[in-house]
């Protein structure tokens, strides 16, 4: 069972952590390094961290632990005489499948599918997923380009060259902010922070505005109307401007809440226009679910809240999940093998824990739990920065998948030191904004928990 | 333990495999499946498939299984209560690390790096094994040319549009026919296949042609030297090229033998040369072992072959490896964090099963028995190529990573549909080879299985 509440023993990091550090930094840059942790002792929604530290975790190894730590399910199913071979032996998924695979496949992940997708390929991170989602676009677009053609022996062999016509001038439109993966194709449409992107060739590609909107956003429907209708303009005006430059836009890719950029949300009008665009351009609407996806907006995808006519084409999930992977249209499946493909296509070790997760959540209805806990935490939010006007603003999120804004980086920075030397770990975004990335186990209680340690560390500052 | 020889029971694909395709068919395009297999009833160096046949893998998945199906020290390390807390929670590396982090590098990575590196990041498949190692190069690149300063303000800005000076027009050159993987960046290197790479865009990079040698090497050292030179004479130029066109040549990849691309290999004067050349133009030489890598060559890595003055600067590494990674020098360490980084940066559980497999490697003299094998191999492949001149030619390998050429390809596809039908899987590469990619544990009683069904399969045809 999970501890009570944290309990903290030393500085964090403090001198076993200190000491692992330096070892592991003869070996490898560390500067990303927070703190050793003791996972065979963590538990739920607490780690504990090498020097005996037992944090309240609510960021969850960058937004990926769906149901915390060592959960007795998976614990079970890693356990189970039946799934070993499963563990133990990878298969290249495309050319020896094992004989459940369709099964898993559909009680993992068609079972939690977004409603009007019913095929799926799994991939194992959440670059290749956005980079194989990307493939299937390409391809898509240039069959509609052959017209029922099928490629010339010219397209055959200057594609091999890295040349067109095989090889085609064609990109992806994607949002500023955005963040999508570190291989080149997806380090293409992101646009969040230089660490990610200085000194690597990328592509040119297009990259419109995404809404920068007031919180609480039904206090400023007016002034957010106008900001994603300028967006929405970019988009066009992009799409225009590279198919005129000869690079036409084959897709486009957005986080439904723009996540390292900022956590920015939009409305639920700036999707629906955007597939409008998407639509009337003939090009496919792609979401990247990997970090919103699998329960953490209240519902399994975000995407849901917004009312869509039809589905978006393509979302695209890793993270939470577990396994990578993208859903997809029947228009965006290759007609021929070895295209969506690699060596293991993901790993269905990870597939029989994600059968798991997706059972719970089913289970124990924790979708209602997320919008529960999640409505306790954004008046939790609210609360503090009317609190604390000037330092905190900007309180949004929809479930647990929150944050709020404090008057600059230092201060953020502060207080999210403050907070784990009170056994709060937390993440930043953006430039100046806090993120709240819990399991989907979170409950009021550890809200209040939550709402009572940042209410002193603010107190103290 | 292991069946004494391969069983064949029905058609391969037999009914049930078909069934298990139609089903499948209906979630994704499934033209790569060539049977379904019952994994937990493999063993050893022989696979089950779905109708109970069994067969004697010779290409282990795409070359990824390094010792056998079901290996006793794999399944013990998986049921291992300490290892529970590995498997069920998966950290952010960069971030959490887990507190056996660098031991578990150390013993499973360290203990087997090529000799004069030392450093090493972890990452969970070749391609982005590849693309980060690019941008190790990158980064070294343009810390070389800002001569210690840092970067500008305009570099941080323009970078997050994928502009220069930011994001700066870099390129790494490659070889025609090579395969590092199917992301962007590791496509730009690639050029084996069409189906890789038809309607994808990509950078326009160097590729300079491999040497096509004749077999055995021994016998035409005169003709190999010439072509070598001939490649390595286009080497030189395509980097001057490049320079000339401001999109200087940061890095060369290559692979020790060219595996997806035709099995083609050149001498160790050739990669020296190269080394020379890289060295010239101050630009690091990465050389990819995502296929040759843990021991197929029967040294632990296949450019131990080639008496290098020094190591390679970058070594990368997947497939039998069961973890991504690249071993790399001190000056290809990033100074800043968050560089080379994503959310998992790998997966420990899967050092855990490399731990097992290089103890078992250095326990049971795996290197020792891959070099005998591998000769009783070779010279299997030169008795047939002897008897059935015409027909098969080229045979070619070291250790058990061999080869050998059809006459055509109708020819040779022919050959492995019938060898798959006796119980023998293997694999196809190039236009007119077969590709052996057997496990670490292949004996000489497995080949002669394969050459006495290899003799009946062409003596029918
Ligand atoms: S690119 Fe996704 S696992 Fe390597």
């Amino acid at each position: 069972l999970e501890p009570d509440e944290p309990s903290v023993q030393t500085e964090i990091p403090g001198p076993r952590s200190r000491e692992l550090l330096k070892e592991l930094d003869t070996i490898q840059n560390t500067k990303a390094v927070h703190f050793f942790v003791d996972y065979e002792r963590s538990q739920g929604n607490y780690l504990t961290d090498v020097d005996g530290n037992v944090i309240l975790d609510l960021y969850t190894q960058i937004a990926s632990v769906p149901i915390g730590y060592n959960h007795p399910r998976l614990l079970d199913a890693l356990m189970k005489k039946e799934n070993r071979a499963t563990f133990v032996n990878r298969p290249a998924l495309g050319v020896y499948p094992p004989s459940d695979l369709s099964s898993r496949l559909k009680n993992a992940l068609l079972s939690v599918a977004p409603p009007g997708l019913n095929q799926v390929m799994t991939m194992a991170c959440g670059a290749c997923s956005v980079e194989h989602s990307q493939k299937a676009m390409f391809i898509a677009y240039q069959r509609r380009q052959r017209g029922g053609k099928p490629p010339s022996i010219k397209e055959l062999q200057s594609c091999l060259e890295g040349k067109p016509p095989g090889s085609p001038n064609l990109s992806v439109l994607s949002f500023k902010n955005g963040l999508h993966g570190r291989t080149m194709g997806a380090l293409a449409v992101t646009h969040a922070k230089w660490a990610l992107k200085l000194d690597f060739p990328v592509p040119d590609w297009p990259c419109a505005s995404f809404p920068t909107l007031q919180y609480p956003l039904d206090q400023f429907v007016r002034e957010n109307r106008a900001e994603e209708d300028r967006c929405l303009n970019e988009v066009k005006e992009r799409i225009h401007a590279w198919e005129k430059r000869n690079c036409p836009v084959a897709g486009i890719i957005v986080e439904p809440i723009q996540s390292e950029g900022g956590d920015n949300h939009a409305t639920p009008y700036f999707f629906q226009c955007l597939q409008d665009i998407a639509k009337e351009c003939e090009i496919p609407l792609m979401i990247d679910e990997v970090q919103t996806g699998c329960g953490a907006t209240g519902k399994f995808w975000a995407h849901e809240h917004w009312d869509l006519e039809n589905a978006p084409d393509i979302v695209c999930f890793s993270k939470k999940m577990l396994t990578g992977g993208f859903y997809y249209k029947d228009h965006l499946r290759p007609e021929q093998g070895y295209r969506i493909f690699n060596t293991w296509l993901g790993d269905p070790s990870k597939l029989i824990f994600l059968e798991e997760v997706v059972n719970l959540i089913k289970e124990e209805g924790l979708l209602v739990q997320v919008q529960d806990t999640g409505s306790y935490l954004i008046n939790g939010l609210y609360d503090m920065q009317n609190k604390y006007p000037g330092l905190l603003s900007r309180a949004r999120g929809i479930g647990t998948f929150c944050s709020i804004d404090v008057k600059d980086a230092d201060t953020r920075d502060k207080i999210l030191h403050k907070l784990i030397q009170r056994g709060i770990n937390l993440g930043p975004c953006g430039s100046v904004s806090i993120r709240f990335r819990p399991t989907l186990l979170l409950s009021r209680n550890h809200v209040d928990i939550f709402i009572d340690t940042f209410d002193s560390v603010i107190a103290e500052l």
